[in-house]
């Protein structure tokens, strides 16, 4: 247990960015209200889901649509309380930990701010160890826990409440529909969990490792060496592949960021490129000749190339020369219950077989979390 | 206050279908629905406005959705009774009255299966006097009554809930994007309303008019004379054009059945046509030469041309031989309020002047009503 300090947020936010993989939504917007929260005398407390009662009330908050949309469109700042009170009066009790559903981009940081603004404290740990578009791509749905209630907000104090909906792909096709009806983005509050329920499925820590990584940047940012192969080994990861992109297609697509990235390798003289599918975040890299480097659920994560600062799909453009980090998945995320929702099937790629990353997500004795059945 | 009767659902069923305008679902399967909880057992009331305390708890329920998904796939049968214990479950108390939103099609029937599977009294009244395609066409809404808390629900249970939502055409666009991922059709349950406010919005006695409708076109079948003609002036209306389906268009556009019918006259020698534009309803009908015969809100209603017998949009086609009846629209329907939402403008039609078709709704000495404001 240990309290939410600036410094803290900092390494977050581009530990998050990192571990978004592209998507999550940029945390740079996230960063500022919690620093704001904190500014406003309120404090927030982080808690290993170890610490959480069996009977503890809890919920994963966060904020739904298309990253594009959290760019261009300011949040009005209390869309996902708003969404965890209509929970709240949905289930008649009140939630007493919010949890992440993806510790990736600004929806690591979102539990931290409902926390603040609520008062509750926040679990070191999330649904995914990385970011997925896809709300039923989160282990406390995968393994059992069931979608609904559930509840999103928008910034006018709408709310829509969903229940009865035992299927995750079903609530997020309405919550999908909904979020674009609420102009393509929305606060969201799902699934209400025990904390036993919690344990059995959170990947824990990630809160903890997105922070060390955000550290270890810093630290090799200030004369100290190499941010990305240093940030590389403390997740567990290895660089892929460097250069610089020359050509980014992109689109906007049911509610969803489509399309791909392709980088160029440094050394022009034989010219090889790679290219990533994106859907919000990084899917699948492959060299020119189609050879598969690296398959979701495995993290691709595009840094900078000097300063190992982030980049999510929405900031990718012609000329940026950047790092490909790749990260092994955590082991909850490789199970075949896993794998049906989160492996490349499950994005439209029948075709393309899962093939891991070696390495350890978090790096050797990190806490993989389970057992998930 | 009265019992509904199977006799009587036989009536409402074919009036219902006249004021449908083409639109509001085809009434027979509601009809046969409520047969059937007649023959459990089970009894409702028919209440009028007047008798209904200030203080009473009143919704209105129905189904929403494209009327051709209610043709294709059959309801589970208590979509309506769910989201009424929905909507309850979100206001925390029971209804007490149900009313129908629209006396148009199927819609005018389903508060009576609701009403009989709850145990309580209906309304003798709509919110329209007809059918129309959107929610915010009713005059509950229309005049001022909050549209939320409202509550959808689909065939397997599940049920989503609207809050804090004040303008109808956005609980509209945020409906239609769930009833859609419902697969096309949903029961409804909104808006919550008191007796008071109930009065001052609701059209009253339409139901017991289109039982009367019912009964005028079954008195002329069995042989006393002409369906068609005596059914138009019972329903304060009159005969616009007599002829031959010769062309129907239609497609399903965003959970809309959208398209155009074209009448050509009896007499062949001069080969007079209308084309009436629809969507769910009837709309506009208007010469061959562009001249305006009848523009919504007016009733734009397709019969057979022996019988009678309502024709609802999803089964116009080639060949039928038809009578148009126009009905001039309920008075509350013609304030500015009201044509701002019902009028042609509100259907995209920003050129075409709503041209009154003379005569009164339910004919002379119908109460219309109000005051609305």
């Amino acid at each position: 247990m240990y309290s939410v300090t600036p410094d803290m947020l900092e390494r977050l936010a581009i530990g998050a960015g990192i571990l978004g993989t592209g998507g999550g939504g940029n945390p740079y917007n996230g960063k500022l209200r919690a620093l704001a929260q904190l500014r406003m005398g309120r404090s927030v407390t982080i808690v290993h889901p170890s610490e959480v009662p069996d009977a503890a009330m809890i919920t994963s908050v966060g904020g739904m649509g298309a990253p594009v949309v959290g760019v261009e469109r300011i949040s009005q700042g209390e869309e996902s309380l708003r969404a965890m009170r209509a929970l709240e009066r949905e289930i008649g009790c009140a939630i007493e930990y919010v949890v992440p559903s993806e510790i990736g981009g600004g929806n690591s940081i979102a539990p931290i701010i409902v926390g603040a603004q609520a008062g509750i404290p926040v679990i070191d740990g999330d649904g995914m160890g990385r970011a997925f578009p896809e709300l039923q791509m989160e282990t406390y749905v995968m393994y059992g826990i069931p979608p609904t209630p559930g509840a999103l907000s928008d910034h006018s104090g709408r709310s829509v409440i969903f229940n009865g909906i035992s299927d995750p792909t079903t609530l997020e096709r309405y919550g999908r529909a909904v979020t674009i009806q609420m102009g393509g983005g929305a606060g969201y509050a799902f699934p209400p969990m025990s904390g036993a329920e919690l344990k059995r499925t959170v990947i824990p820590g990630t809160l903890s490792l997105a922070v060390k990584l955000g550290d270890v940047v810093l630290y090799e940012r200030s004369g100290h060496g190499d941010p990305v192969g240093a940030v590389a080994e403390a997740a567990g990861g290895s660089v892929l592949f460097t250069g610089k992109i020359v050509d980014v297609e992109r689109r906007l697509e049911g509610g969803f960021s489509r399309g791909s990235v392709t980088i160029e390798g440094k050394d022009l003289d034989n010219g090889e490129r790679i290219k990533i599918d994106i859907q919000n975040e990084n899917l699948i890299a492959r060299s020119e000749a189609g050879e598969l480097i690296a398959v979701v659920p495995d993290l691709i994560c595009i840094v900078d190339e000097e300063s190992a600062e982030p980049i999510t799909t929405e900031l990718l453009r012609y000329g940026l020369r950047v790092s490909v980090i790749g990260i092994a998945a955590p082991e909850a995320l490789k199970t075949d219950t896993a794998l049906a929702y989160v492996g490349p099937a499950a994005f439209g790629y029948a075709d393309v077989p899962y093939v891991q990353l070696p390495g350890i997500y978090g790096g050797s004795g990190f806490d993989q979390g389970g057992p998930w059945n």
